[in-house]
């Protein structure tokens, strides 16, 4: 029970190397949900976990497990192996080939038992992380198979290519007593700080609002500066005082963006009469979140009155932060303490990831390893391959030591 | 020679009310270039000017002008009859009518010799002031032909609807020795300052200049706020910059705008790569246009350096400043102080007018009455009729005075 093992580093590098394979374009991958390159992607993984003694389900949606013999309770490890439609080799890749490799080592020399995983369209082709969804009951398969793509396509379309994989067969999350996701930073933090291990706390909260300036479209010659209600300059002094008002609030990891921006009647010779943007702002903690959203509402409040303008807001959107499992970061802390020395941190992640779902059902965490430059979902992601087999090993020692706890 | 005459302001009213139900909506007009509005309202004023005893000649553009019998050199006084797609009901139509009274009153009276005019399209649904540029040969008809509306019909599909009016004759420019146009002021100044006349001492020059900030495109999770190149950032510092700098330099009737945003990706959880966007400025004076752009080209750099993006421009779209006849100011002058007096005041044209591009080829000079609440390009625009009354009444004193000088 209590039983340790290592795991083969190099034969991880050997798996994400054929991995990578499937739908390489240049120095990246191109293999988007329910694609080609995906479903043989995954016929590929079906049968790596086969050689490797595992017993593979595939469900009905095509998250693809691979399990320990026997019934004994596991812990899951896994990510997805979709991508962007511009993807790196590495985003999802990695999680998945360090789950294969860390079952099958486990297997192999009697350590504890560890179930591998890769969930489907992680990247949203279809919709937000639809595979972890429906595995944890968050989404039933008739609500997924409403989703479409950009291209209008919907899921119950692109199904029909899942039937080159085994025949459904469902795996209940009751099988399993935590789950563990290793996936590349994607931000520049680690990369930066010159460190080699992340251990997400946290995942986090996001809160996306879409707003509207209204001032009064007027002919941009003959209306006085003075006598404008211009609803993108509304816009322009929202933007600054927050970036002023929510620094003082912000951690590190806080972020605010203004992604989109569309004004009316958006002419060279008009002055802008509406201005509709949206602000997005994400947290490792409930509480700032709400603080940020306060100055946000008053500082929009302030700046239509100031200009004369009228502020709306359309409802927010808003995710939860997710918290690791203390147990798991604990775990993850001390193999990194001990194989990292210095070179690790515990951090929170600006980006969502299955784990996130998984955290409903069971206690979750996550490994970062570096992102050269902050680069990803871009060809030119990559991680250094020390990297990558250091991650490996952290991962082995954190999960002899929690399974240990656990017996 | 040095006759005078006076000008029938009820009759004035009387044919704008008459003018106003063509193409009526609501309380505004909607009679676009060419449109069958427009060229109902080009007949009528055809009949109307061969009433009042004018030789009328359309051109092959449909610029309608009602001359004087004889061959003396006369004033022409008019403007455009089409409106914007939601037009006011004397944007345009006020100068037009105004030129019909004046000339007819004088014909009547044997006062000086006055001819009248409407052009076409000074709104832009095909181009910008196509009918003047085209009269004073700044533009030929093959050229004017190729421009489109929005929806893609070409001018030479559209002018098919002239051929309504009477067979083509040109006009020539020679015939006439001066100018003047009677125009709603647009902007707020007149009626904001409790005012009746404006005196346009010059028309603005426009530069219009289409920019770009180019940052990184990225992840709005996990890329940290201190490594973004935030490409919309750029642009909110640029404008506010801008705002205390171009103040510096600005008279009250100076103007800048940025009117037209255009994000990559525009979308919610990504940081903006690219910013294109576009900066007007306006200035009765080209040194300081030139003095302005020099700002404007210095802070952008500036901000680019700052914020680690490049900044380009695509080129400046320059309209120089016209001047106004300084003896038809002077003289138009002295009629409001006489008729007016403390109620106006010499100005500068923030928006265009057909009046700038007959300096090219005569003395010119435009009159402004207030627009209420500085309202225009809509239905909601209106003015006093005491103000209409008023301003016809100083352009025929001007004229008379003007003419004796010129006598």
């Amino acid at each position: 029970m209590a039983a340790t093992f290592i795991a083969d580093s190099k034969r991880l590098l050997r798996d994400l190397d054929a991995l990578r394979e499937i739908g390489r374009v240049s120095t990246g991958v191109v293999r988007p949900a329910f694609s080609e390159a995906d479903i043989d992607a995954r016929a590929w993984l079906v049968h790596r976990m086969e050689e490797a003694g595992l017993e593979v389900s595939v469900d009905a949606l095509g998250n693809v497990f691979g399990l320990p013999p026997g019934n004994a309770p596991a812990l899951l490890v896994g990510s997805h192996s979709d991508t962007q439609p511009e993807g790196g080799w590495l985003d999802g890749a990695y999680g998945v080939i360090a789950g294969l490799e860390l079952a099958r080592a486990s297997l192999e020399q009697g350590g504890p038992p560890i179930a591998c995983v890769s969930f489907q369209d992680e990247e949203g082709r279809f919709g937000n992380l639809i595979g972890s969804r429906y595995w944890t009951g968050a989404l039933s398969l008739e609500e997924a198979d409403l989703g479409c793509d950009d291209d209008g396509l919907s899921l119950a379309q692109a199904r029909v290519s899942r039937d080159r994989l085994p025949a459904p067969r469902a795996v209940s999350p009751e099988r399993f007593h935590g789950f563990l996701e290793l996936h590349i930073e994607q931000g520049g933090l680690l990369d930066l700080a010159g460190e080699q291990i992340g251990v997400v706390g946290a995942i986090v909260g996001i809160r996306t609002e879409r707003m509207r300036f209204t001032g009064e479209q007027n002919h941009a010659g003959t209306t006085l500066m003075h006598l404008r209600r211009d609803a993108f300059q509304g816009l322009v002094t929202l933007a600054t005082r927050l970036n002023e008002r929510l620094a003082e609030e912000a951690t590190p990891a806080t972020v605010w963006t203004i992604g989109r921006v569309d004004l009316q009647p958006n002419a060279n010779s008009v002055v802008p009469g509406r201005a509709d943007f949206t602000l997005q702002w994400r947290d490792g903690e409930e509480a700032r979140l709400d603080q940020m959203r306060d100055i946000i509402y008053a500082t929009a409040e302030e700046v239509a009155a100031e200009k004369k303008l009228t502020w709306e807001r359309f409802g927010c959107d808003s995710l939860p932060p997710t918290l690791s499992d203390p147990g798991l970061v604990a775990a993850l802390s001390q193999a990194a303490g001990e194989l990292a020395p210095g070179k690790w941190r515990v951090m929170t992640s600006g980006a969502l990831h299955d784990a996130a779902n998984l955290s409903e059902r069971m206690p979750m965490a996550m490994l970062f390893v570096p992102s050269i430059a902050g680069i990803s979902h871009s060809f030119a992601e990559d991680t250094a391959r020390a990297d990558l087999e250091l991650g490996l090993h952290v991962a082995a020692e954190a999960i002899c030591r929690y399974c240990r706890t656990q017996g």
